[in-house]
């Protein structure tokens, strides 16, 4: 098995970067590291001249890079996404430092496209991006002082990766991941049957889909699996329209006689 | 043993830099990994405008930065020099990957001041300042653009030595590590000595010092060891001294008999 072509599988996605000169140095940074796809979701500036003059000789990578308008978009394909946080592993149980996180990202660019996720400059991810990582990942940083620059953060993840990839033994695998879109449209089912079935009465519907969202990163969804989740949310609405029309007739009965 | 103190030994020292904002992103690169010394070989532009707007909250370490005249000045009372070069350890046999050095950085740093020490952007250490480490260390890149930005260079290796400080276990050590300078006399007082005594009518001086230089790094020299060697130079230059003289007198008495 060759570094290469894991390494392959790897996408860079930078959400709504503010500075021009940051996407050049995140391009240059990973092709340092052996990989290639940039992908810039909502670029403030781009194609810049800031952005150029950063690559310094890494331009075929901003030339080649994927300008998307939407997070899924950007995702598309992917079945492992690693969202970048700032949030501490002490108070994020599921927070990995980026040496656990590597094997993990090329296990699963073995044999599909996999995605490491930047946020903005000032503030990171959304908690909608980063509701959409199968994991999270801090890069250990002083408590004084923990405000990494974005292309020093790529270039950090970038270098982890391209360490881990030296090492890496691939697991055989049976199973078939998930992609990202078929995970999204899941979440869109499940939410909807969750509003249908009156859950949402009592609760904060984002607040509770953010940590539906978390529960299944954690068990890295199989496409099976997900199939046979959707079967659960359509036989629950099924079931509930059944309940309703046999009620509604009930009603009508009741009302007509 | 606290992970702090050990880092309060550690100084970044960069070489002749071209760019301020490679300066300005070096010192935030270097406090978000909990190191806060900074020493300027003979910078281009400093302080500056572009240093400051790149340190980006790490004005501090630029305001307490060391700029410095010559590299010996850089490593005054350092006993444990990691110079960063591009070549790489399938070349050079001597050069580490960053996850091996940087226990070592740290066992020294736990009494004395060690040095990480940059060159150029261009062109990196020249060999005079390669010379004088005692461990060289390659990031490894890919061979077809190897070539990372010095700030992102700075990165990687501050936050390899932060990761090596969590789990670093001091070894207890008796033996008191020659300094820089010292080092650096011994070097003066062989170089002579070797003149002296008619070494380099066969050999290339500098290129003959520099391999010297390397033994030496190896073995990492005692103070007290360094003392032996010099008093071993002295008393072949006094013996050499003692060869003439007596030489010198024959010749008289030759001459006046």
């Amino acid at each position: 098995m060759n570094k290469q072509n894991h390494l392959e599988n790897v996408r860079v996605v930078l959400s709504h970067t503010s500075h021009p000169g940051n996407i050049g140095a995140a391009a240059r940074a990973i092709k340092t590291m052996g990989l290639r796809h940039l992908y810039l979701i909502n670029p403030n500036r781009f194609p810049d001249a800031q952005a150029s003059a950063m690559a310094a000789g890494a331009d075929d990578i901003l030339q080649n890079a994927v300008v998307c308008s939407s997070i899924d978009e950007a995702l598309q394909d992917v079945v492992y996404t690693v969202g970048m946080t700032a949030r501490q592993r002490g108070i994020s149980p599921d927070v990995r430092v980026p040496r656990e996180a590597m094997p993990s990202v090329l296990q699963h660019a073995v044999t599909h496209p996999v995605a490491l996720l930047f946020g903005t400059e000032m503030s990171g991810l959304t908690n909608d991006e980063a509701g959409r990582a199968q994991l999270l990942v801090n890069i250990p940083a002083s408590p004084e002082f923990s405000s990494l620059n974005l292309a020093a953060a790529v270039q950090v993840i970038a270098y982890e990766l391209s360490m881990a990839a030296e090492a890496f033994v691939p697991e055989v695998l049976s199973v078939q991941p998930a992609k990202h879109e078929h995970l999204e449209g899941f979440f869109v089912h499940l939410e909807k049957t969750l509003f249908e079935i009156g859950f949402f009465t009592t609760q904060n519907p984002s607040r509770m889909m953010q940590r539906l969202r978390r529960l299944y990163a954690r068990t890295r969804l199989e496409q099976d699996e997900l199939n046979i989740l959707r079967g659960i949310l359509s036989l629950t609405t099924e079931y509930n329209a059944r309940l309703k029309s046999r009620f509604i007739e009930e009603q009508d009965h009741v009302q007509k006689h």
